[in-house]
């Protein structure tokens, strides 16, 4: 149950019983295209605005997810989700029709570490049989949240990353007691992130906000299991990008730890950085949520990996506190996600 | 455990091991100003800026609340808070120097609902033997965020409701092992409430756009544990203000149930409609949970209540979807408190 100072380790695994990914144009044209469930090809998605189509496609990732399992809407009794907008918008009309309690999450692009803890805790404890977590983001609402009006075309520079149009949905659930196959994905534990805030204040290199965060709860995560870097077939970031990876392997080497062939990143593995022109990678809710749904757990299901600490990260800045001068707080939620065909 | 269609009931209920409350001035000059722990004369809290001094409500009222408990902040295990900003900022600001893993949450005025929901749960499944839940909100970083600049002195309408500057803030426990008496307030369980959105759309309404939430949940609640609005001393919706009262009373009257003794609401109850110019009542995350920590835990202390309907509501919109045309959703969390001393 407790483990270590910060950690929740599940005795009964709670298991991933069904997950879709909906993305982009640019999100398709990329190495995981052929692996993510829907490209949309209009970013509008048929919508009035940017901000009503982040919402249809988290209605449309959540459905898939749904359809995919065989799973009733009213089987699922909460909803754990959350978006990058002001007050969640992309959220609340993007969930409203699936008449399902809400709890409502802001971790900005680690919050799908964050609806995954919570819901594995939720179904572990019995509270609930099935609970769906959803994360997305939309480029275009990104931009205009958090930089310039897209009609701009402002250059970025090369420590920016490229905001994922996508959502990923997930429904955990218990799986003796569903009378499912036992080798599904399941949720083994949980290292629940604290802010860490050295400093960084360069909203175009969010990397550098989030690497000290992801090292702080992957630390954590050794000392609470009681494990090292052999453990996990896979330490997965979720969008570092390449100067956070960086950062992120240098702070581990000061550990004697050498995560370099171990360590990978949803924002590095979601664009193609020579052909897609991302700079240095993809981030958002949306890209750890898609690359988990269209990547990390097609792997755990075939056995290709065992084990994988899957870590989101969110970088916690609005324009407002960036316009205050203030730093950008660093958060990632570390779960631990296992093959169930081993 | 699962009780009903969405609600929890735990076996052993966790208790309230502290609480703490820090508002403003004009807080401090209502009706319950004289149980507030903490009144600030400068509404910037000393700080450069509104949002730093929200930011310094939140860690003023933790702090607050761990010394009442004499609880160190090392035995806090996990931390659920929120705020109504873009981002959080006022959390991931006011929370950082806490050094305790955060859940982010987003429930805009039902805040603190959704933290003492998720607390309890976290808590009362032994994931953690004491968490926090904490909720803000500033009469100026509130304007700002959805209104307008408040040197344009612009009037508001008598159905507007005045944003709460405040920040309340609750340790959450478990009695028995923690070798406390028995006679602290628990939490028996919980309604966690889903959007609804009947098309309201006048954001200097927000009572109306929010009582269709608060009936879905109160009716939900009456249903999952069988029970009715006799079980309860109280109902206490978090923000309905005047306008919200009364829809929420016509509503539940069609239910052929009169609550008009038995409701109260946090907004109403903060401040002097007739002296404070407040119209319609107070609103924001700070709102309940202010008044949560203010009136409603020492009468459950006291035993001069013995259970009650905690009901924080809030109205999902951004300024964003407000200029889109779009309606407001409303939301609002259950949480049933009672007395230990009975």
């Amino acid at each position: 149950m407790q483990r270590g100072k910060a950690s929740i380790e599940f005795e009964e695994p709670p298991v991933i019983l069904s997950d879709a990914s909906v993305a982009g144009k640019k999100e398709g044209e990329g190495p995981l295209g052929a692996c993510i469930d829907v490209i949309e090809q209009d970013d509008m998605l048929g919508m009035e605005n940017w901000e009503q189509a982040e919402s249809a496609m988290q209605k449309r990732a959540a459905d898939l997810a749904l359809e995919k399992g065989n799973i009733r809407r009213r089987e699922v009794r909460y909803l754990f989700a959350g978006d990058l907008l002001g007050q969640l918008i992309a959220t609340s009309f993007g969930t409203v029709d699936l008449e399902i309690p809400l709890f409502g999450l802001y971790g900005a692009c680690s919050t799908m570490g964050e609806a995954l803890a919570l819901g594995a805790m939720t179904v572990h404890a019995g509270y609930a049989q099935r609970v769906m977590a959803v994360a997305s983001s939309h480029f275009a609402t990104a931009e205009k949240q958090f930089r310039f009006p897209l009609a701009y075309g402002n250059q970025r520079p090369y420590s920016a990353t490229w905001t994922v149009t996508g959502c990923g949905a997930v429904v955990i659930g218990r799986a003796a007691q569903d009378g499912r196959e036992q080798d599904l994905p399941r949720i083994a534990g949980v290292t629940p992130g604290r802010i860490v805030d050295l400093g960084a204040q360069d909203s175009m290199n969010m990397g550098a906000a989030m690497a000290p965060a992801a090292v702080h709860t992957i630390r954590q995560n050794f000392e609470d299991f009681g494990v090292d870097e052999t453990y996990y077939d896979k330490i997965i970031t979720g969008d570092l990008g390449e100067v956070g990876r960086k950062i992120l392997l240098d702070m581990m080497k000061q550990d004697g730890r050498d995560l370099t062939e171990i360590h990978m990143d949803c924002g590095i593995e979601i664009f193609d950085r020579e052909k897609q022109d991302t700079h240095s990678g993809g981030s958002g809710c949306g890209c750890s949520a898609v690359t988990l749904c269209a990547r990390v757990l097609p792997r755990l299901r075939s056995g290709e990996w065992r084990r994988v600490l899957f870590l989101p990260t969110g970088a916690l800045l609005s324009t407002v506190s960036f316009n205050e001068g203030k730093s950008i707080p660093g958060i990632a939620h570390g779960v631990i996600l296992e093959s169930g065909t081993v």
